[in-house]
C-alpha cells in the first residue's frame, strides 16, 4: 500500500482512501461541510493556501474535475497552474517524473494527477520532494478518492450521518470503475450497513475484491429497498465485453429507469459521477427527478477538493 | 425576443441588444468610458467583482474577444477560467446546457458565450439558474452585444453623444453579420441620422431586416458623405454567392480604398470589427491611416466589457 | 543590432544579451539572487508588478519556460495570459505584430515570446508601442537571454562571483544553439576565464562566432581541467548533419559520461538546459550526479525572470 503519510502520521498525498481511519474520513467531511454553499450563493473563499502553488496535470481529458479542482485551490488563494504534460509513449513514468521534479524546482508544492495508467500517482507520490503533495485526480480504474469522499458528503446531507442502517446498490460496470473501488472504500470504513453491486456478471469486479459486498446480475433483485443508488457510466466496449450487443439492449437490462427505481426505497437517492450517457445507464426522467442528488455531488466535489488541498497543503501556505 | 431581464426589470443577460432603452444603452456607454484609459497608461482596475467567478466557452476561436472578456472580468477581481467545450456533434444544444449547469453548480456566476449555433445563447439563457448570467461573445450570424457597444463607444468619442447627424455606412457582407446586426440595432435606438448598406446584391440582408436603412449595391454612392464607414470581414465563400470571382476582384468592387473613403466627409471614421483581410475589404493605407479608429474599437473593448460584467454581475459580488 | 533600451539608457527590452554591461549583468543577477529560496522553501513572492499584464506568446512549445515566466510574472503580482498565436503560414512577421498590436490596445504591457523563426523578436522589439516591454522566450538559434542568465547565476552560486580563473566548456550542437550563443555572450562580459567549445566538426559554429573561443573536436582534450561542463540537447537530425549514425554513436563520442567528466576538474559542474536526452548528450548517473546542478538552473530561471520582469516592467506598474 502507498505511504501518503508523514513521519508523524498526517496525510501527506491523496492518492487512495484505503488506510484513512473513520475519524480522518468524517473530520475532512466535516471540514468539506463547512465550505458547502447553497445553489445561488457566493462561493466559497478563504486564504489557507496563499502563497502555494498548485499545477493540474491532467493526461485524461476531463473539464469537470480539473476545474472543480481549479476552482477550490483559486478559492482558498493559491495560485493554480494547468499543464497539458507531453508524454512521450514509452517510459510514462519517467517523462512524467521529470516533468514534476522541474515543477517541484519552480517551487510547486501541490500536483493534482489525473492518468489512466495505474501505479503512475503512487509511483510520483513515493519520488517526489518531501514538502511536495500528491492528489490522485483519478487513477486508471483504481482509484478516485475526491470523488468517494464527495459521495460520502452528499450521502451524509441526504441521509444523516449514521450510515449503519443503509443500503447501498452500485450499478453498472464495477469490474472498470475508480468511481466504485474509492466509494466501497469510503463508505466501508463510515460503516454503511450493506453494499450491493449490480452488473452483468462480466463487469463485477474479481472475487477477491468489494469484501463483503453482495453481488447481483439483476437490477430487480439488487435495488430492493436500496436506500442510495449510484449508478456508472458504461462505455460501448464493456457491452461487448457483457455480450449486450447495443446501448438500447444496456438501457433495457441494465438502465435506472423510473420503474427500477420504485424497486428501491421511495426517499432512496441516486448518484452519478458524470458524464451520463442518458438513456443509457440513467433515464433522464430519474437524472433529472426529485431523489437524484447528482447536482448536489457537483457542488459537494468543490467543497472535498477545498477540504483536501486545505488540509494537506496548509503547511506549506505562507504564515498570515 | 429572449426576456434578458430580471422581475425588476433589470438587465441579467446581455444575449442581444435589441430592447435596451436609449437610457440603459447610454448609461452603459457612460460606465464604459469611465474605464477608458489612454493607450500607455496603465490598464483600469476595479474589485466590483470581488469574489464572483466567470467561464469563458468559446466554440469558436477568437483569441481577441476571448482575451477582452478574461482581462476585463480579471480587471474588476473576478476569477476568470477559459474552458474549451467538447460538444458531442448532435444535441449541441443538450451538451452544453449539460456543461454549463454543472459549471453553474461549482458557482460559477456568469458565463460568456460564443457560438456559431444560432438560438444557442438564448436557449442557455432561458435554462440556467436564476443567478446566473449568460453574455453573448458573439451569437452565429445574429448578434454580437457587445462588438456593437463598442462600436458605438468610439462613435461618440470621434464624434460626440449627439448622433442624429452623422450618417453611418456599412459595408460588405451584411447578410452574414452578426456585427452589423448589432450595429444597426444600438445606433438606431441611439437617433442615429441615417444608416446606410453597401454590399453586393447578394449580401445584402432581407427586405424585412434593418428597418429604415438605405441599400446601395455601389460604394460610389453609399459612401457619399458619410460621417462613419464600417467596413466588414469577407469570407472566400461569400465572394461565390455574389458572383465575385476572388478576392482581387471584390477588393476592386467593394474594398475600402483611400478614393474611396474619399467620397466620405473628410473628418469621416473608419470602423472593421477585426481581423481584417488587408488588400480585400480595406486596403492597409486606410486601416493604418489617419482616420482609421480601428485601434480604439480594441481598446474600448475591454472598457465595454468591463462595463457590462460589472453592471449585470455586480448583484453576485461578495460585499465589501 | 537591436536598440532594446529607451532614451535615457535604461533597459526596456531583453531580446539579447550583447551589449549588457558587466555591472547591468551583475546587478541583475543580484536582484534574481534575492528571489531564490531553498527547495521546499515557500516560493519567492513580491507585489511589484501589481497592476501590469503580461502576455505569454510561445509558437514553440515549451512547457518549462512558459511556466516559469508565467509563475514569475504571478508572483510579482503581476496579471499573466497565455496565448496560442494562430499564425498564418505566410507573413508571419505581420500576423504576429497584428497580435501584439491588439494585445497592446488591452493594455498588455509586456509580451514574452518564444520563436523558431530568427528576426521576428527584434522585429517586434522595433514595432510596439514606446510603453511597451519585450522578452525573448528564445529565438531561433540566436538568443535565449534569460537562459544564459540563469546559467550564470548558477555558476556563481557554485563557484563565486570571480569567474577570471574559470574555464567553461560547452559541448554538443553548438552550431544550432540559442543556449550556447547566450552563455557565451554573458560569460564574456562577465570575464569568464576561458570558453571551449565541443562539437564534432560540422556542429561547431562558424569561424566568425564566439571570439576567442577554443575548439574541440574530441570530448577528451576539450573536458581536460574544465571547471564548469555544458552539455546541449542533440536532435536526431543534427546528427546525421555531422554523419554520425545513431544515437548511441553519439553518445559513444560526445555524449557526458562519468568517465569523461572525471577528465574535468574534480569540482566541475554540469549544466544542461534540458529536456535532457538520458543515454544520448547526457548519461543518468551524470545528470542525477553530485556534480549536477541541473536542478539548481531551473529553480534559479525563475529566480532570474522574476528579477528581468520586474527590473524592466517596474515602470508601468501602478503606484503602490
Amino acid at each position: 500500500m502507498t505511504n501518503q503519510r508523514r513521519a508523524d502520521g498526517s496525510l501527506r498525498h491523496l492518492v487512495t482512501l484505503d488506510g484513512l481511519s473513520r475519524t480522518e474520513l468524517e473530520s475532512l467531511l466535516e471540514q468539506a461541510q463547512r465550505f458547502v454553499r447553497p445553489y445561488g450563493a457566493p462561493a466559497p473563499a478563504d486564504s489557507a493556501l496563499a502563497g502555494v502553488t498548485i499545477a493540474n496535470l491532467f493526461t485524461e481529458p476531463s473539464t469537470r474535475t480539473r476545474v472543480s479542482f481549479e476552482l477550490a485551490g483559486r478559492r482558498l488563494g493559491a495560485t493554480v497552474i494547468n499543464i497539458d504534460p507531453q508524454l512521450s509513449s514509452s517510459a510514462k513514468g519517467e517523462s512524467m517524473l521529470d516533468t514534476v521534479q522541474t515543477l517541484e524546482s519552480l517551487h510547486v508544492d501541490g500536483f493534482v494527477i489525473r492518468t489512466a495508467e495505474p501505479g503512475l500517482i503512487p509511483y510520483l507520490a513515493a519520488h517526489v520532494g518531501a514538502h511536495v503533495s500528491v492528489f490522485s485526480g483519478g487513477e486508471a480504474h483504481l482509484s478516485h478518492p475526491t470523488q468517494g469522499l464527495l459521495d460520502a458528503l452528499t450521502v451524509r446531507q441526504r441521509k444523516g450521518e449514521r450510515l449503519e442502517q443503509l443500503s447501498l446498490a452500485i450499478m453498472g460496470d464495477i469490474r472498470h470503475s475508480r468511481v466504485a473501488r474509492s466509494a466501497a472504500s469510503v463508505f466501508r470504513e463510515l460503516g454503511i450497513g450493506e453494499l450491493r453491486l449490480i452488473a452483468p456478471a462480466a463487469l463485477l469486479p474479481s472475487a477477491d475484491e468489494f469484501p463483503g459486498a453482495r453481488r447481483y446480475s439483476s437490477p430487480e433483485e439488487g435495488l430492493r429497498a436500496a436506500d442510495v443508488v449510484m449508478t456508472l457510466r458504461i462505455q460501448k466496449e464493456r457491452m461487448a465485453e457483457a455480450e449486450i450487443p447495443d446501448a438500447d439492449a444496456y438501457f433495457a437490462r441494465f438502465g435506472l429507469t423510473a420503474p427500477r427505481l420504485r424497486l428501491a426505497r421511495p426517499d432512496a437517492i441516486v448518484l452519478h459521477p458524470q458524464p451520463m450517457n442518458r438513456g443509457i445507464e440513467i433515464a433522464s426522467e430519474v437524472a433529472d427527478g426529485p431523489q437524484s442528488a447528482i447536482r448536489d455531488q457537483v457542488r459537494n466535489g468543490v467543497a472535498v477538493r477545498m477540504a483536501v488541498l486545505a488540509r494537506l497543503l496548509q503547511p506549506r501556505a505562507a504564515p498570515a
